[in-house]
């Protein structure tokens, strides 16, 4: 079962409803793109591949639901609805991405009509979930070389099956190392506030038959301190040019613990993820979620701090580029100086 | 009302039972050192001053309910009841200070017999209350120096009037700043697994009318890089005499991030929380507690992970001396070197 998958009947697109998992694991169909904009800012659906293929989907639905009896007309519909669709989360870039590929590719098609535009958009969205999938297994291969039989390593968020279409990405490095006869027990760091890696990761590694055990994201730093940790496994919402790195808040405090410690850093993604537009990780946006998230402890009833408290939530920090020991990418793994060689892999991922 | 307390009327040792704030503020009676040493190892009362204080009533207890007929029995008795405390929790130094102090009265007090001893027990046990009070406040006094009018600054886990007999040593120093007429804005780690800050510190904020907001303690690294932290401020559980930090899960992250930012990190305690027979942090012996901390939220019926899911919970870590811009004692503010300096701090404290 895919994470985000379209279904012809319908139109619809299907997604894993993330927020119910460990305890229930249930799909929602989503029929106009607006339900696929608020399924993403409320995350039914996230991790960034994830986000591109469930925006790629949704402008898909745009283009079917849309009643514009003219090619133009379409467009403009499509335009309108991948404005929604961009705003409904703002750090990860492969939302961006897909439906800059989307709308090319309607673009492309509009001279025969738009039966021609629908016909291109449901192609398109189905080749950037297949592309996924595959870019995935790649990922999975280059990295796994990196462990080693035996090896303890940390885990931040999710980036598995669940952050993608399928496979993932840091967390398909440990799968493609397991999967090779590999033995790998991995800490997942649960991280606070939504707890994607005590429901998800932990979830997903028991699907799997691979070894963990949760920590709280503070127990990280300890682990590194007393040797145990042969290296720290991540992925990324966006990369600028520099190879500095957005991702999931905490994301930057384990990179300073595993450079403090001299354990290797390594950050998996499609090359989708980088930015290049983007000189260093100073310009990325980074999205402030709602404080209840902190308050409370995800679909658990009672508060954890005093009524009136407040909180603040940024969703993720930026990783400077030298904490990063290497980035792990389908077209291999890119050791510093990263900034020719980050876009180097962007050039060499578009080669058919 | 005092966190830890004697009521003659008993005898009993009386505790805020820190498990059920901020819903409800309450406190147990407990009979007998046992009673004490379980409300020790279940956090019913926890911080290392407040341990430290819990402990020496507990023994006071201990005399006071043995109903041995000579001076040397009941010494006897009390080094099996200093036993059972000790082994309540092994990181916090306070601990091991207490009853050391304790059983120091009671062996000088034994030559007027049982009466004497019991005499001396309560005594001693009433000085370390009341001095642990008088010694939070200079810390206060000394500490507030270092915050400035309008600041923000972050604080880990509760060393408050709740960690201590009463006041508070490093959010002692806020409180004090904040009295003395300074604005301060105080980021809350939340403080996982147990949620000391988004359950105590931000409960104690509340009572005292200081601004703060709780934050995830990953979030931590996020506002040190944006500049908008003045300082940090942290408590310690056993300090060595190099100065390497044992304190709760977390520190050495937090420390590690505001290195990185170079903004100060601060550690503030009583010259009690000094282990001078130890020269460095390696020998501290560091906590494993219960899983189910981590696999659940503080109170909260729900476990958060996939049912079959296991988890480590080390209580604290060790933050190596390099880290740490200062310590904030009762005799003063302490720079590196730390190594002679903190073996004179304590010797200066013992002067009368």
């Amino acid at each position: 079962m895919r994470t985000v998958a379209w279904d012809p009947d319908g139109p619809t697109v299907r997604l894993i409803d993330q927020r119910l998992l460990p305890a229930q694991l249930d799909s929602v169909a989503l029929r106009t793109s607006g339900e696929v904009a608020a399924a993403i800012r409320d995350m039914a659906v996230r991790g960034a591949p994830a986000i591109g293929a469930a925006a790629a989907f949704g402008l898909a639905v745009a283009g079917l639901t849309s009643d514009a009896p003219q090619a133009a007309m379409m467009l403009a519909d499509l335009d309108i609805a991948a404005k929604d669709l961009r705003g409904a989360r703002p750090t990860a870039v492969n939302l961006d991405w897909a439906l800059d590929r989307m709308l090319a590719a309607a673009r492309q098609a509009a001279p025969s009509g738009t039966q021609g535009i629908q016909n291109a958009l449901i192609q398109e969205s189905q080749r950037i979930a297949d592309e996924d999938v595959e870019i995935n297994r790649r990922i999975g291969l280059h990295g796994a070389e990196l462990i080693l039989d035996g090896d303890t390593v940390i885990h931040h968020c999710n980036t598995g099956a669940l952050a993608t279409v399928d496979y993932g990405t840091a967390l398909g490095v440990i799968r493609t190392a397991h999967e090779g006869g590999k033995r790998v027990h991995v800490l997942v760091d649960e991280t606070r506030p939504r707890l994607q890696g005590a429901r998800l990761t932990a979830w997903e590694l028991e699907q799997y038959g691979i070894p963990y055990d949760i920590i709280t994201d503070s127990a990280a730093g300890r682990y590194l301190q007393t040797g145990a940790v042969a290296a720290v496994f991540v992925g990324a919402d966006r990369v600028a040019a520099n190879g500095d790195v957005a991702n999931k808040i905490g994301t930057y405090m384990l990179a300073l613990a595993a450079h403090d410690n001299q354990v290797p850093f390594y950050c998996a993604l499609p090359t989708s993820t980088i930015d290049h537009a983007l000189p260093s990780g100073i310009g990325i946006p980074i999205e402030d979620r709602d404080p209840l998230e902190v308050l409370g402890i995800q679909r658990q009833g009672k508060p954890i701090a005093p009524e009136t408290a407040s909180a603040r939530n940024p969703a993720f920090d930026i990783t400077p580029n030298r904490l990063i020991t290497a980035f792990i990418t389908e077209v291999g793994i890119i050791h510093p100086p990263f900034s020719n060689r980050l876009l180097r892999a962007v050039e060499e991922a578009k080669r058919p």
